[in-house]
């Protein structure tokens, strides 16, 4: 099947006859491989929820970060390369600082979502901060600012979208079915949190518990559930 | 079909035998793969539209952003790489304000398009700006200066033309035809609203609707039309 | 076996189509070539073990050292590529040292991990302190800060887990199971030592001796244990 | 027939054994798929006549730029990739301006010629303003200077060569033919105006129009004719 | 043999599917080729001891240095390639100059042997002081500091150990060998000095004279023999 | 005939198995399809003579230069790429000028050979000034310092050799030998001119005449032939 | 008999599976193609004659020179790329020079030899002053200092050794068993110009004369043979 394409796919960063950058287009399948996350916006904020794939029952579940903090009006929830989602987030964390000290406000969620996938473009140029291959890895941004709550998705392509609800990873196209059939746009944030929940149990193959998901919501601060919030909402499927 | 190619055009930057720099024309057909993108230059002012293709309905239209303003008095439509357009575009907006800046005056719409094309070319020299591989993306760069209104058509070979109509894009080729056939210069700025959506809706498979097209003006100032705007054309059709 | 990968598996930073990094998959191959490394989380400390191949009398056993200590609340022990460890070792040490003259206080033990993931990650970079290659070696990491004892396991990809006891090396696979039946939270150190000692001693193939095998604890100070005292740990058996 | 080259002609600057640079020559096949442009030096001055290849009737004539201005003293005509030539152009401008900054008086043609050589010579070596391939364009460059009317012709492999006459491109070897039976030194502008374009004629496919042709003198400053002044010499053919 | 290595093993820093480092193994062989050097370390100090290869009657002996000095209290026997081997020494001997310098006292044995590794592990990295393939020598490092005597053994993948006794090159595998069924920690100076020859004796070819050997001893501070001490050895035998 | 060798003939700078670098020797063969160009020192000064090929009528023949000054003392005939020799002269210009200023006087003819063949020798090292490639040029340097008048002959491998006369190019074989029967230290100035023209007669093709052929001499200083000298000097014939 | 080397030999720093670096070993093969040299050690100091090979007649003898002057107590004959060469000997007089400007008195031959090794090791790390291959060229230095009178042999693996008598290029092997036959210590400068002349007659094809031979002297100071000294030589045969 990838026979044609070997000539050209191997060159991080070369066209195919056809126009394809291939290297992308393989590093997006990283994230196929990754463990499922949804978000989903509604009016009052936006909800995140991811799978942790606990490997071993002694691996600290916290310690299976797949929702981290950007700044205090902003959250990402991720799929694909842990090592390489840490990295953009990090970045992103200096922009919206430097932002915030040189202008005295915070950064936009939209101007933050850009800052991240010029970093994911420009990988192969050797420059300090890029890396020498596409990241392998898709955000959901999660943000609240002077235009109210807002979801953004990106891919390893560098390219953003701005959603009302999305699911990646492994799990992604049960998901995102099933957002479609149960999302509308004045949902409460309650109700939000319970559809994302009952989403993730369908495309898990565990038992759903306080340990192997992860909630937060940014409305309109960033807010990591304790493991007891997370088993609130468990109880309410 | 690519037999005879195949040892010439996976260097980024090498002449062919025949005097042919393949990896350029690879990142052409990433264009016809892209949506359908339409301008009209008329003594008022410089219409473009375009499809979006809307992929999900969870996803926001508004975010599907295939129309961008880089001044005041210039903006432009693309088609091919979204991430790539966003690039080009960003360093516009840096040099037209570095210019504004620097004399007190709007860049020249062909200043602005030539300082874009000096981008696209210089790919593959490493220094910190360039892209190691030419940039996916057409666009057509709609403007108003002390000429007049003024249309430019860009293709990742880093030439550019002045147009008095153009489409790019995957339904490229049977739009061009319509366009010659129904443009002439004494079009008003509405006849060209008229005449841009009727010819996008010709191509696209979907019913056209505020949310999958948008349109813009140039006249003399940049405007992005509101869904009620984009609907009240739709409504001439 | 690795016939329809040989396309993809010898760019140092080269996704296959399937989304996988090999080059970082052979480098975590090079860890099960090495010596095993056991490290158990107890409310009073951290305790770590390793194997220590002797492959001949005329070593001197102290040093082989695969337990060192990054600061004094933090230590770690290795497996794989010992000269990238040091490395690896070396930039941690710096990087505590300058946190301690910077702010007065002494770093996290996870930002300490992540420092040492952040060179990981930025191989083949040719930055100045980055390898043209994935560093070959897992470290676990140990220590004690205002969070309490923790636990940290890094591996080549530059990813890193919080544990309550895990094991690398050769002997990793049967000795994770053993450590998923005898721990529990409640440990005390002292029978953590010993059932670190008595794992290591099932997937060893000489008999353990003072001169074989390294403990040390981090509670809440690093400390490598003494001839004397390990012998007494094997006495405990 | 390129069989026997396949081994040496892909690297940008490697000699094969018979101390041929293939990628030069290359290049100088991108000219032949060019337009062609005609120069003629006469002692009252130099004129350059272009075809220029207006591939849609929406295309705006004026933006087809085949001829350019460097100095107020010098133009050139072009045939070959427009945006490597428009490079070379804008270099040649800044030479220009610098040595009048520098020294107050016009740099001289051949110096200027000599300027967009050693640009020309120096692709491949990876510095800021040089290539990485060479530049795919021939340059006829009309000058007048303290030693009278010069035509200059220089082609990608850095040569250059003063004439009397040149033709470039498409039909050269036609137009070249021509112009050795009908010029002679004493032709005045305005005979040498009309061999041009008699000659342009022949070597196109259509009928010439003032849409289609341009023409520029040197005599002794630079000046592009307007479509009224090509009208003109097109009804004395 | 090297059928199935053949994809992996030219890379100078690539890891194979089984997580093996090629270049620095084929690094170790050609060690194998070297002449032998033999190390003891007693509790008076560490005895050093080669085989010179004098492959011509012309060559000066004592130009053939195999042994040399790096700082007053450390000493060091090489085999395999000797101009390797004298880059790493002259780069030891800065460093510990450079420590008197900055710190007043001598640098560590320990410290010393460490700034060697760290140069041998940084190769193919491009900077200004590391080579672009591995160090093709192995060194047994004597030194006497604050801790005593010690001996050090460094292969060239920059990995090091401490030995009571090491024999390196091509008879290394026999006179190791040797050294376990002789050695003891109650050797006397005068006792590891004929142990050295006598082991040396059996691996060379030719009969032993002091122009085909060099013995130095570090005790507590380096001293190379001179032909008459060699001399006495050799009777002792 | 080329078939040994291909493993070992497109890196730039990579020795043969039989140590030989054939990159410089198919530069070698570039000067081989050269023009003639011609040598010969005399006690009262130094003669060149070059054939120049006149491709067209329309070529103004001054400006085919195959013979240029360097400094008033010293000038170069070239065979090969003009436009590599171009490269070198200019350098050689710079030098010598710098060598007036800083020392106040000439630069002798065999320091300057020098600084040409240092330049020339240094191809594919990526510094500022060197080429990526060998220089496809070989320079006859006439010239007359305190030693008196002297003629150096260069090739690409940056090599040189002081000669009392010598031919180079496609007729260099013929010439050779030519000037190995006529040559003799004794010569006038005069007699040397008829030699170099009458030699270069034989190898030309066509009818010499002062279009296609050039003349200067070193004598003490530099000096081109006007046309009527050069018809003077045929004349003699 | 390249056949199993064929994937080990091409890159510059490459070590082979027995673990050979061939780009080196191909280097010293250009030297078995170099004209013959020889050096003797007397008390009285050293000699060094060289084979001269004048492939012209029209070539000054003096101009191929082979033997150099690297500061007024050191003296080097070569053989194998004499461009090569020239850049070793530039380097060396430039060191010498400055250790006389920094300490006021003579670098030793050692030192002197070392700096030329150091850098013949150097190749291929693509600093300023290292080439991109090995260096093609054995030289013999010849030199005085407090030591006396020395003669060092160096080839382009940067290794050196000290001899009493050595003959380097195609002669070698035959000119270093007469070498071994007439070589004793005792040996006048009167003698060792004897030997060295006669046995470089042996391995010449042609009849010695002054012109095609070169011998001098460092005895304590470097002198140059005039070709009567050289003649006087010839005579005592």
């Amino acid at each position: 099947m990838f026979l044609t394409r070997t000539e050209y796919d191997r060159g991080v960063n070369t066209f195919s006859p056809e126009g394809r950058l291939f290297q992308v287009e393989y590093a997006i399948e990283a994230i196929k491989l990754g463990s499922t996350a949804i978000g989903l916006k509604t009016k009052e904020g936006v909800v995140l929820a991811v799978e942790k794939r606990i490997t071993s029952p002694l691996l600290e579940p916290s310690s299976v970060e797949k929702i981290m903090e950007i700044d205090e009006h902003i959250g990402c929830a991720m799929s694909g390369l842990i090592a390489d989602a840490r990295t953009l987030v990090e970045h992103a964390r200096v922009e919206t600082q430097n932002h915030r000290f040189s202008y005295g406000e915070a950064m936009t969620v939209e101007s933050t979502t850009q800052a991240l996938c010029d970093l994911a473009l420009r990988f192969g140029e050797g420059d300090e901060e890029s890396m020498s291959r596409p990241f392998g890895v898709s955000l959901l941004i999660a943000g609240h600012d002077e235009n109210g709550p807002s979801l953004y998705y990106t891919d390893p392509s560098g390219t953003f979208w701005q959603c009302n609800a999305k699911a990646i990873g492994s799990g992604s196209e049960g998901a995102d079915s099933s957002l479609q059939e149960q999302y509308n746009k004045e949902l409460s944030l309650l109700e939000a949190e319970t559809i994302a929940l009952s989403i993730l149990k369908q495309v898990m193959e565990e038992k759903v518990t306080p340990n192997n998901v992860d909630i937060a919501k940014v409305a309109p601060t960033y807010h990591l559930y304790t493991p007891d919030e997370v088993e609130a909402v468990i109880n309410r499927l």
